[in-house]
């Protein structure tokens, strides 16, 4: 029953899909678990750069004979104000003194280098021959679609709106990821970087579905086998889930990420601009609320992430979760502790519960 | 299939309920049609004197044999600011001014006044034998719960959040009715009211069932058959449809709040407190625009809600739906104009033809 047009697409099993998740969480290890487990396990590569991309793609590789994807962030314009980033740092000398490290210069990203690094990406994942490229933040030239096509590379385009995925469609993807407003890190919105046009699974599911003709990926908050079930229902062919692989043992989070997402609540969510200038979804800790009244006023993305990168990776060494992105769905009370077989399988015979109850 | 707890303690074949869409959309004719079609059809009560909800009852009861509900709203405190209040006329003023009307002296509710009225609703309730009472905004104290149950009458709670289910649960309400931020209207919340709890049903459903016993009806962006078998493998036992319902032939929303939701998109619809005081969503029009930048500043509900009546009077008389609250969930790509009858044949037809495609 769970066979269809994106199970084939992909080659795999179960159309359950594991978040590409940046930043070291869908490690090698947990990327091929979930493909050899007949999912498609994906290399969250918006962070990496070009030799570290290949690295991972060959490391997935050594670990499953299995089809695998990766995901890029298509770059975006920006701009740096100098008021911005100086608004900015001011807000969190204090934060730097409690943790106790230096302000340092961080060396600003300029529009050049992430488009030039993002060229060299495409490049290792054509040389590479990674099955399944996804795009997220926006649509990628004709060109680079184009050409990872005439490679065989699926493109998996990202939306939150039906007008997001119209586009998709339009510029050539295979199949589109849509996020609904229930999703855990980074929203994936291109066309109107707007919080009133968060839109529910419920709701943006059966709405993209009726205008589009490629396969549909939902993904938000989805966390075991009802969750595959209802987007089934409502039209997608898929699922993609990110919190729910994010607390299994193979994943590369933090043990503190993962506790926090376990004691967490629905309602303890909250999208933010503080960790990286773009709006993501994550567990309210001290940091959002100590940036929470500045929120308009950062630096846009990717610089705001550069500044914030020092205070990130020093939580993260000195085991302090009140700096760190906790980025989680509006789901935790689902996450468990679990192996990604033993999630695969629980996901399984839930749908299938769900099935043999009608 | 659709058979199941729920439509049992209910009395109905589908396990649809009409939403209680108060100021005059759930007519007695829509309701009626509903109760009719082997669905719930409720009576929107919030803004209704105990007189007219009696009268608006017995309509009900002369149009159809079967089990109808009604909605309360349950009386918060609330505080009168003058300060505010002289700000909210203040940027009234200008829209008086463009419809034509006069400021008047509006009689503000007391906090006794609402009170009174809502016991006298109840009241008029048990007389009148409603087989189901629904409640937002709030729980009820128990004793009110208490004599409805003991006449027999099904006691139906609101939650937006696991905790206000809980709550619900343990005050004695037979069903809860979860509410998404799919919602169209006010948001039912009573905890906590915090546009950063907001959780979808993909989210809200599977985590509000594992925690409470009794049936639970979800709402939210839910328009036609795969939405009502998205919910049920959520472990939702039916659903609760208001913008379904609204465009319907029976309804009694004003020609173009029906239209306009008929030409609106899912990204259309915002959260506002600017018609009533209490966050509602709505498709954004002249009047959330122009009240935009003041929301924080409003007088509480029901206060602003008598400062904006006549407004939004004069603007349905006038056929202006610059100033109307134009009340939608966030799937309005799926509204029809179609019959009750049509609507209710097509989510079951919908709905067998997903449960097959298993």
């Amino acid at each position: 029953m769970l066979k269809n047009e994106l199970t084939e697409l992909l080659h795999i099993d179960y159309p359950i899909i594991q978040a590409p998740m940046a930043g070291g969480i869908s490690t090698p290890i947990l990327v091929s678990s979930v493909s050899n487990h007949r999912g498609l396990g994906m290399i969250g590569a918006g962070y990496l750069n070009p030799s570290q991309t290949r690295e991972q793609i060959r490391e997935v590789r050594k670990l499953t004979s299995s089809h695998f994807g990766i995901n890029l962030f298509v770059p975006n314009e920006f701009h740096i104000s100098n008021d911005k980033v100086h608004l900015s740092n001011n807000i969190l000398r204090p934060i730097r003194q409690q943790l106790e490290i230096e302000e340092t210069a961080v060396p600003f990203p300029t529009y050049e280098s992430p488009t030039e690094s993002f060229y060299a990406q495409v490049e290792v994942i054509i040389e590479e021959k990674v099955p399944a490229c996804s795009f997220t933040f926006g649509i990628p030239s004709k060109e680079i679609i184009d050409k990872l096509k005439q490679h065989n590379i699926l493109v998996i385009g990202t939306a939150t709106t039906v007008s997001e995925a119209i586009e998709n469609e339009q510029s050539g993807m295979d199949i589109i990821v849509v996020q609904g407003s229930e999703a855990g890190g980074h929203r994936g919105t291109f066309l109107l970087d707007d919080l009133d046009s968060l839109v529910g699974l419920m709701s943006l599911i059966p709405q993209v579905v009726d205008k589009v003709n490629i396969p549909v990926i939902a993904a938000g908050g989805i966390m075991d086998g009802r969750g595959l079930m209802a987007s089934l229902c409502l039209g997608a062919q898929g699922v993609q889930m990110g919190t729910a692989f994010l607390t299994c043992e193979e994943s590369g989070a933090h043990a503190l990420h993962k506790e926090t997402i376990l004691n967490s609540t629905e309602d303890q969510t909250i999208l933010t601009r503080a960790f990286s200038g773009k709006w993501a979804r994550g567990i309210k800790n001290t940091f959002i609320e100590v940036m929470e009244k500045h929120e308009t006023n950062f630096p846009d993305f990717p610089v705001q992430n550069s500044l914030t990168q020092d205070i990130r990776k020093a939580a993260s060494i000195q085991n302090n979760s009140d700096f760190m992105s906790l980025w989680s769905g509006q789901s935790p009370r689902l996450a468990k502790t679990q192996t990604v077989e033993g999630l695969m399988k629980n996901i399984i015979e839930e749908a299938n519960g769900v099935k043999d109850s009608f």
